[in-house]
């Protein structure tokens, strides 16, 4: 059995998303090994599922209305995190009674949190918050997504060693070709920091690295794994988001600009539309792990629906049913020999 | 008059692209006023004319075959400058034979010779790298796109400052918003840096600042002018221009997908499509000025078509017009009042 806690009070909305998030998992993903310890307010959690009865085994730990706020300073968070669906979610991977857990709550105290709870993996510098995007050919495994704003040379050394072992675990990739994000692929270009981590990666014959690359070729495929700093990454992904959000807003004003755009519209191209909106879908790759933790810790985006929430589910119980954590610990093992 | 100084050797195509550029802009934008000194090849320029001539003045000064390459060392490239396209163009600008010096070349060399040969207006710490880029609403002025990878507060702020006389002068915004990129809007996000300049940057009342905005708030029109270093600004606008290849990708795989999209392609999703690229073509928003340099220097990107190089002189002819250079001059001033 996969056994995942839910942190069900998290996000911009709350139960309102993970409950219904719940239940969409079940339907759209293998689900039948897997079970779920939901923490929040168990009055509301057990009115929701008399109403919407779903077909998974679950068990709720009230924690009734103690949540950490998505705008609350993580430092003052998590002195008073006690009690909290986070907290307790949290600890149910420290203590062994979950493989897994997922929030959509405070990312800041998430990390945090999570470092002291469940803690980092021997010999891990700094967890990195990873994703897997859409790509031109695929998809690519991008970190740090925001965890490390600051990173030296030795940090983003090891994150080229877990993202590695993320394109093994959920892209299935032996041996992924490796990036490091930079504003020219020049050997010359860019920080001391960079280029430092560059000299670090190349030396390591297990990563199959392929120099700088730059924010054009994240999304068109050059390489497997993306490796930056959590500053970079986050403001990279964010772009790619808007201008993706940009797009789609300029061709639906286009469509209703015109009899014939719209007839066009109905006839073929609503199922373009549609096609293209799965394939870069955010909800679709939403649920990013922290790497580098002593355990399967999955962010979901605050802002995100419950489709989304499931495919973060889904992220969880893959990585627990994958062996991540061994595959993170192998790849890490190998700075050493 | 207003007289460009063209570097007609510069960019990954070289002639092939700028003098088509000269032409196209003769034929595109504004032009009665203008008059050209062309940089480069001069057999070879006169060769072009006289199979394609233009309605316009313009002069030819030989430089032989001597270019600076787009991947040579900038230090490397600016100690064997002398006689080449890019080194004389940017001296008229100097020496005031011309108002202002259009190039596709080197961006480094480019960066570091106007500095040396133009230099840099009083107070200024240094000179970044701005361009004007669409939004959901209108469009945003963003910098710095690479011309400065670390940066502390003090250069944000004047950044903010240039970016201000961008928009006012761009844009003909009088009080334009103004954006500190970050990765998350709450004051306590980020860098020790990005604090400090965001309370330079609020203590200033002549800058309408409204915060923090994040990545994806770039395109969505939140603010008129975005400020960050050249590192983040440089990542975040590839990864937009990626992103937005991307989608243009997907739709195009698409559409050939089935016989009804093709067919409702023709019928009136081809003019929505070209709409599309439109707004969002690379081409009509090249040419980046540095800022912060005591004359007009624009850069056109070294892979653009004469499409994006017709808009980059477009660009250095409306600073010229519209007196850039007194406006920088007193947005900075105000920093001493």
């Amino acid at each position: 059995m996969v056994k995942i806690a839910i942190d069900a009070m998290g996000g911009d909305t709350g139960l309102e998303v993970t409950l219904p998030g719940i239940v969409s998992f079940s339907q759209s993903y293998k689900s039948d090994d897997t079970e779920f310890v939901i923490y929040g307010n168990k009055s509301l959690i057990d009115k929701f599922f008399a109403q919407n009865p779903g077909n998974f085994n679950f068990s709720v730990v009230d924690t009734g209305c103690n949540v950490i706020s998505s705008d609350e300073n993580p430092i003052h968070a998590i002195r008073n995190s006690h009690g909290t669906s986070m907290h307790e979610a949290i600890s149910a991977v420290a203590e062994g009674l979950a493989d897994a857990v997922v929030s959509s709550g405070n990312t800041g105290a998430y990390m945090v949190l999570s470092k002291l709870l469940v803690g980092t993996i021997d010999g891990v510098l700094r967890p990195a918050l990873v994703n897997v995007i859409p790509t031109k050919k695929s998809k690519t495994v991008m970190l740090d997504l925001g965890a490390n704003t600051d990173c030296n040379a030795e940090k983003l050394f090891q994150f080229a060693k877990m993202g590695n072992a993320v394109a093994n675990t959920l892209l299935n990739l032996n041996y992924p070709t490796i990036g490091l994000l930079n504003i020219g692929t020049e050997k010359m270009k860019g920080t001391e920091i960079l280029s430092r981590t560059y000299d670090l990666i190349s030396e390591d014959s297990t990563l199959n690295f392929k120099g700088f690359v730059e924010g054009d070729n994240i999304m068109d495929g050059s390489v497997d794994v993306v490796i930056t700093d959590g500053f970079t990454g986050n403001i990279a992904l964010k772009s790619i988001e808007g201008s993706v959000k940009l797009v789609a807003s300029i061709l639906k004003k286009e469509i209703k600009s015109s009899y014939l755009s719209q007839i066009s519209y109905f006839l073929g191209f609503k199922k373009v539309f549609k096609n293209m909106c799965k394939k870069l879908n955010p909800s679709l790759y939403n649920g990013a792990p922290f790497v580098g933790l002593n355990g399967v810790v999955v962010k979901s985006h605050g802002g995100s629906d419950y489709v989304g929430f499931a495919h973060a589910i889904h992220t969880a119980t893959e990585l627990v049913r994958k062996g991540f954590i061994e595959n993170i610990k192998n790849s890490l093992g190998k700075i050493d020999e």
